[in-house]
């Protein structure tokens, strides 16, 4: 069993990633040429908006990565091709943030299909991400097997995740902010429901390390 | 023997150079000298072809790299250079992969040119592997030496290998796009022959973690 | 308790933050209608400046980053958050360096907003190192807890950390040089404070490792 | 002692730094306007020459950072700092070498001063590495100390390494061409002198691992 380097590769990917999101933000030299910097800063409102909500799509898409690969027993190659089609995604990501924040600003047809192919792209990472976790039902894939009554509860709430995509997807071909406020909202959700509401509170030893989140 | 670091620093470039493909994907900005973004996105569709090929040839070079390294036994600084060698090149698909997806849209002499320095670096790739691999023969650098009548076979192999991408580059001088399908067949070939064809079937403990490949 | 994959999710992020620095850096090719290079690279000496102080504020997060990572028992969700707080500023660097650096040639209204929001991106990142420095003092967080009554005083210099941010931004509106110093200053401070005065002496095996810094 | 973070994020800086080399890579589009890729593609002759040149440069700063860091038995913040050093001319060198390929076309003024900056990057980058390895020599940084009689020859290589580069800078002020070579002809001392010649012969397992270099 060999998770070291399926991991590390990932997170490359992901630290890549979540960095290049940065290179989007560019603001023109001094001159008379060019805006004062206040007012290039407002007209980058919409990037900045983009970077912070992708940057925190990365990261949840991190964790949750992080949090499943613990939990697998062995690594095969159709595991490290499942985890590729995620990765297409992910890198993916930089791309699609910045053709939204280019087109948030003017509110138009060419808008609405930004923010469509936003959200395709968080699309395809859940249909990635849900792929590599069907592979986890399967034979001695995880160190602790799911009881086969849960797979479809937990199924449910895999293609739930990828059905909010598909909303905001729709939803973005008729009003692109709209869908923006969703992913937002999808962002907020998985931050505040995966967080303990008392982190102060003392935790025995063997609660140490991990909270248990595809069970 | 330690075998980390060598690992550590190739995931890195792997890691960098997959996400860097996705640099070339840029649209412009909106605005009436533009043209509108799905026609911009179809103008781009060699680049998003471009794209997902280099995408999982990267990948698959590196699910390889996996696999050849960790039946290596000890690391020497000949082996650190042969790898170099071999990152020489996976560095460059960033830049053949942007210069066949600016040619492709056009169907000329440069066309040609920049397909055949596309297939011109997966042969490099592809030669810098076959000479890890051949390292691996010798001495006691294998954890388990494969037995001397399979070497060449094994051999034969990887030439094979760096032989369909010299046809490719032949056939890239006479026709770029079916030079580019060929390619893209070597990838699909890749991932259809060495992923299991039922994943969800048990397997023992004793056969966790990897699937050996070059033997 | 498994800090690997944050140590290396993080490690990654910093390293590409710190070379994407350099990518500011760029001279304009030989010719009639650009300046010699020399006087080019003069023109740039701002940039280099500034290089040279993200790149070891940067650093110097790194190093903190390292010290207090190596100090917690367990890893739960808020931390991964949390620690994306800071990454989340840490990406901001490059933009907030390379904005600045393009305005510190002029001295006029945009340069003092340049150099606010260099400031306020280090007070973002000092905020965020902050609240995981308060998370490790609760509950089981670390391998050995800091005893309550020094509590106070530790986060008293975190706050005297962030102060210092604050200050120099609040300096920025009046004089964006005189904030750039500071900010230089606090780099030094750093650097020279935390580094032995005498490395050539000798340390018993017991000394090994590390040299605690936040207690 | 923990080096694992040491090398990890060293090695991310080093992967990055090295995939950022091939950016400077870029060819125009097709069209009337542009010279045919063939052509373009040999204007950019001193480009891909720098590319090869520097990555087998920041390869062979990698190899022997791997090889003196595994030297090393405890990790102090000194260390870390001088690490940074080393770093901070590695991040350099990209931004080096797409200097020199602009000039090295034209051969005037710019040409030699451009390369004298090259230069001089190496040079920074051999004093951050010297200063590493002088830091090893003190106390019990070493696993194995050296014996203190051999300390005085172990610097003059490491001065006379520094040295070649100072020679390299001065040459750069007359003739930039010259200097070149010398880069290229120090690389590849580098990787004749310390890859074995017969790799194949068998080694003993007690021989694995690595072959000593700074010793």
């Amino acid at each position: 069993m060999d998770r070291t380097r399926l991991e590390a590769f990932s997170d490359g990917v992901f630290a890549v990633a979540i960095t290049l999101l940065a290179l989007n933000l560019v603001v023109e030299g001094p001159g008379r040429l060019h805006p004062t910097l206040p007012h290039q800063l407002w007209e980058h409102r919409w990037s900045f908006a983009a970077y912070l909500i992708s940057f925190f799509m990365i990261g949840i898409i991190w964790v949750n990565h992080h949090v499943l690969i613990r939990s697998i027993a062995l690594v095969d190659r159709l595991l490290l091709f499942l985890n590729l089609v995620l990765l297409l995604f992910v890198v993916l990501i930089p791309f699609a943030t910045a053709t939204v924040a280019q087109y948030l600003p003017v509110d138009d047809e060419d808008t609405r299909v930004a923010m469509a192919l936003y959200c395709a792209v968080f699309l395809g990472m859940s249909v990635g991400f849900s792929s590599i976790f069907e592979w986890t039902l399967h034979g001695d894939h995880r160190f602790e097997p799911l009881p086969p009554q849960t797979h479809w509860a937990a199924r449910l709430r895999f293609v739930g995740g990828s059905g909010v995509y598909v909303v905001a997807l729709v939803v973005a071909l008729f009003n692109a902010y709209a869908a923006f406020v969703l992913i937002a909202l999808v962002a907020v959700y998985y931050i505040a429901q995966h967080t303990p509401s008392s982190p102060a509170e003392p935790r025995g030893p063997d609660d140490a390390g991990e909270t248990e989140v595809h069970q």
